[in-house]
Parts: structure tokens; sequence; C-alpha cells
């Protein structure tokens, strides 16, 4: 008999400790549940139904103007390319784990020749001394709050403010990798209005801890968004219609946007539950929003077979995938979403019992 | 009072003449009414959901392979970038009403570099002379079928097969822009499979007389679209879940496919009525497919009024924009759908006694 792989599982569990729950087409069903079937689509980029979400989220980030984009792919790209485009000088800087350096096939590169200077190191956060070290020949700088890929780690606030104003001191764009902003408010405890004042551009997405089906937003003033449409057009973004998207983002913001502070607390919880067992730590050690890494110091394979008999047990799935870091370690990310708070607390236990043993 | 635009007369008819309905969220919530919500989301790319459809449209257009892509704008720069980068050299050619020409900002010269060669005129279709005469430091010749800004007309198949032997013979790979490709079948009277042999790409779009909310196929071999697949990463339109405009095309798909020449039949009757009426003409004189366009010896603002006063007596609408042509005459296009065969034939008689007068 051919093993099970942790995928199939996880997906066999009757409770996952990350997300909102399967992805499936209900996703949708249920956000077009209240939806009345003769409101009209949006066309091309037109229409009430993506004017007034894009309305709302502007004013929500406290922008002039926004965006709906089918990607953060997309939005994000574009974004630089119009702050490169203004300044004449095809360079921006951003961290080596930037979605764009890692995620993108190299798209920013391929398509729009644009350089990027990688900052600080694979490790750590960029901090204060790498911006001021840079140089001047920069048309934009992306931070991504939080830094997702070494476990949504995040700057101090003071960190951030003072690197906005060099930036404007130095006439450098600064743009902001938002995916999850919406999960990081609770930490800084900031409006989302506060933290993307200190930045010219602002992108966010719907699928993450908001837990839509796809879509970001890209803000900024007017004259970015305008221009931001044309470059949407020439992606292939600007389709005849968004609103299975718009809708469904629209719907899960309403419903999950005020539960980001239980999230974050569920993740401190959970993220104290693996620091208490051998051989595993959580990166951060305090979870800064609602994710986090867990390193594990045991082979990718061995942890594979120990999760999957876990899984077994007690019906709760941790994750779907690992990540070997070396031969003798690796590590998952966890995202808190609905989830977390529906499993029982007892199996939650006997779920760490087993994991420490 | 304000007087009333032709767009919103129009969108108060009870008939329209084009299309297959009002384009509102029912269309999206009838796919999705005998989809199981449980069935898992595609997942950038990849899942059943996806991989069915693509594998579907593929056999379909006699390819071996097909990618799903949220546009054709994307997908046919893709397409051309590709071919492109095979021969390295950065021209193509297609016709000077090509979509890529007009509709997408600029997006293959702005994005991927790419310099296009113009054949024919604005007024013609591309001939087997103009081919010829292109030169041969072309990559790719696109032709689109039907050739919707001149009221989709066609070439006629034997045209076709000395333009795809030509290329063929000269290293040159064929793109087809088969955005109405569906629709034109009943005209060449060949299935899809045998018009594709002749293209070594081909794109098709759901949304037109299939009527699905947004998406596109691009197929050719397997080389082709696996690389086409990092491109759309590359464009952002690898969207973590594509699932909303699978489902609705392929569901469309199934109920239209096989109406293609009752529309082509309807639209060669309705070119007819307008053919008789003086100050009016069809381009094509007889439709190829299910559209064509009218003509107006009549300044664009005396033809809405006509139009809306038409429109408010009879209930019946034509068209929900007019474009002028010069300061004495304007057209419209129609692309017939369901909506043509349940306007009652006396009602539509009464409509173009109007229209003569």
């Amino acid at each position: 008999m051919r093993k099970k792989s942790l995928l199939e599982a996880f997906k066999q569990t009757q409770y996952q400790i990350s997300g909102h729950g399967r992805r499936n087409i209900q996703v949708l069903k249920e956000a077009l549940l209240n939806i009345d079937g003769q409101q009209e689509s949006d066309l091309y980029g037109k229409g009430k139904i993506i004017e007034e979400f894009q309305t709302k989220v502007a004013k929500f980030l406290g922008k002039e103007s926004a965006v709906f984009f089918p990607s953060g792919t997309m939005a994000q790209q574009i974004a630089l390319r119009i702050w490169c485009d203004e300044k004449g000088l095809n360079k921006v800087a951003y961290h080596p784990l930037s979605h764009l350096e890692i995620h993108e096939e190299d798209g920013l590169k391929k398509l729009h020749n644009i350089e990027p200077i990688l900052l600080a190191d694979k490790k750590r956060l960029i901090v204060m001394e790498d911006v001021m070290n840079m140089g001047k020949d920069v048309a934009c700088l992306l931070l991504e709050l939080p830094q997702r890929e070494i476990g949504g780690q995040l700057p101090d606030y003071k960190t951030l403010e003072s690197i906005s104003t060099y930036c404007r001191e130095h006439h450098i764009k600064l743009h902001l990798d938002g995916a999850r902003l919406f999960e990081i408010l609770p930490y800084y405890k900031k409006s989302a209005a506060e933290i993307c004042s200190l930045f010219d551009s602002v992108y966010v997405s719907f699928y993450k801890g908001i837990g839509g089906i796809a879509g970001a937003i890209l803000a900024g003033d007017e004259t970015f968004t305008e221009e931001s449409k044309i470059w949407k057009r020439r992606h292939g973004g600007d389709l005849i219609s968004l609103y299975p998207y718009i809708i469904s983002s629209n719907f899960y913001f309403d419903q999950r946007l005020n539960k980001m502070n239980e999230y974050y607390e569920d993740a401190k919880e959970l993220a104290n539950f693996f620091n208490q067992c051998q051989g595993i730590s959580t990166n951060p050690l305090v979870p800064a929003s609602n994710m986090f890494h867990v390193h594990f110091d045991m082979p990718k394979e061995k942890l594979e077979s120990t999760l999957i008999a876990i899984y077994e047990k007690t019906g709760i799935g941790i994750t779907s995938y690992v990540k070997e870091t070396s031969v003798k370690s690796c590590y998952c990310e966890i995202s808190i979403g609905d989830q977390y708070c529906i499993i029982p607390k007892d199996e939650l236990r006997r779920l760490f019992e087993m994991l420490i043993k």
C-alpha cells in the first residue's frame, strides 16, 4: 500500500489549526447568498460594484483612491513600475525574501526591466541602517509587513516612522506590501490609515486573513491609481468582470476584519504550546500577527510520519506541508483563522502531548 | 430634464437584439447552482476543477495542452512573447485593428518590447499577398478569426490553408486570436480542431458567444503551454483560485456551443432586415458568424435620438452605444446570442418599419 502523504492526511482531519476552513466552492456560494442576482456586473473597472468597494477600502486605508486587482503580483509590479517611471530610474529595494523576489518568476525583471537591491539578509528584518546604506539611486523601497518568509516578524513602529521620514527626505517612494496588513493592526495598535500614512502606495490582499477567494487592492493618490489602471490593462488584469472576487472580498472583509485581534491572541497562545515542546520553536518566539513559523529539529520525512500519525489519532491537522531547512531540520507555517478556536482544548492538549514525546 | 442616454434607454428595453441577456450576478449564480459546495478550489493552476476543463478544451481544439487564463489580453501577449523568445526576434505581424494594437494600452510593446508589423489596412482582411510581403524577420503572425473590428469578416478557408503553409515553410509561427472561434465554426463547416491544426497556438474566449463571466484558454503543444504558465505567473495571472471563471466558462460552453449555428442563421436574417433600410448597411453584407456591424448614413447624435425613440416605442434595444465614423455617419456592433430569438417577430417588424422611415 502506498504511504499516505501529509497533504492527504491533513485533508482527512476533522479540525485544522490554520486557516478559515477548506478552500472550496462553498466559500463563493456563501458570499453570493444574499446578493441580488439582478445586480449589474462591473464592466472593465467601472460600475457600482467595483467602485463602491474601491472607495470603501481607500477610506479604510486612508488613501485618496484605490483600484481592485486580480492579484497582488500584478498590483505590486505595477506600483514599482510607476514609481520607477516617475523617477526615470529602474531600481527598487526590498527584502531578499520578498514575494517579488522568490514567488513571481522574476516578473519584475522580465516584464518591467526593474533591478532590485536586496536589503538586510534572509534571516532578519530590514533595519534603518540597511535603508541608509542602500544608496540614493533607488526609485522605491518596498516594505513587507509582516515579513512573511521569516515567520511574520515586524519592525517596531518607530523604525517604520524613521524609514518613512528618511525616504521622504531622499525622494524615495515607500511602498507597503500589506498582503497581511489587516492582521498586524492589533500588534501596532494603530489604524490601517495611520500605518498607511507612512507609505506612498499600499497593496492589501483579500484571501489571507480575510479569507476571500482572490483579489487585491492597490491604493495611493489618484494620479498613481489612474496610472495603475492603464498598467492593469497592459497586464491583462482589466477583466470585463471581476465581481466574483470583489463580492467575496467585501463579504469576508466585513466578516473577519474585527476578528484579527482574536487570531493574534490565538497565535500567541498556540506558539507558546509549540515552544514548550523540546526540539520545537517558533519564529518569532512571540507572534506579531496571526502567523508564525514552527521550526522542528527533526528531518522532514520523520516529522511528516510523526504528523500523519498525530493527525490520524487526534483528527487535528497542523499543516499540509513541511519545508526542509537542512537534513536535520524543517519548518511549517501557521496562520490562525476561524478554525483554531473551534478545536476542543482537550483534543489540542492531547495533540501537544503526542508532539512532546 | 436631462436627456436620456442611449445606454439608459437600452437598459430599460424589454428585449435586446444582441447578446444573451443582462450581465448581472445571476449569470454566476446560475452557473453555480448545481455545483457541489464541497468541491475543492483550484490552487495556483492545479486541481481537478482547472485541469479537467483545460483537458476538455485542449481536446476540443485538437491541441496537446491548454491553460486557463483570466484574460485574452494576458494569454495572447504571452503567446507572442514565447514565440519571439524562441526565435530570438521581437517582431510579430498582425492586423492594424488587432485587439493588441487598439485595446491593450500597448502592453505588448511596454511589457514585452515586441514590435508589431501591421498587415493589410483598417478596411480589409489580411490576404496571402500581405503575408508574402511582410518579410521573413517575423517570429509570429497573429490572425484574428473573425476580424472583429471590420464586422467579423472571415477569409476563405483556402486562404487560411495557404497562409498556414507559407508560415510553416518560412518558420514563422502562426497564432490564432480565436476570441470568437466557436462562433465561426458554422461558416467554415469545420471542426475547431481542423481550423486549429493550421495554427501553432490558439486563444479562445469564454465570454463572447459562450457568455461566461470572463476567462480564456491558450492552447498549443505542451512545451508551449508549460512556458505560458511561467509567464502567467509573471503577469500576475496565476491566481490562487480561478474557479469562478472556470465553472462559468464550462457551464455556458456546454450550454451554448451547439447554438452557434442558430446565432449565425439569426445574424444573417437580421442583417438582411437592416440592409432593406435606406441609408443603412451591414458589414459584412452577409455575416460570417453571429456578429456584424451596422453602418448608418446619419450623424451619431441623430441616430441616438432615433434609436431612443424606437426603444421606447417597441421595447426592443438594438445597441447600447454607437461609434462615429464621420460627422455624417456612424455604426454599431451586433452579436447575436440567446436574446434575439425570443423577440416576437411582429415587434421586430414594427422596429424595422420605424427604422426605414
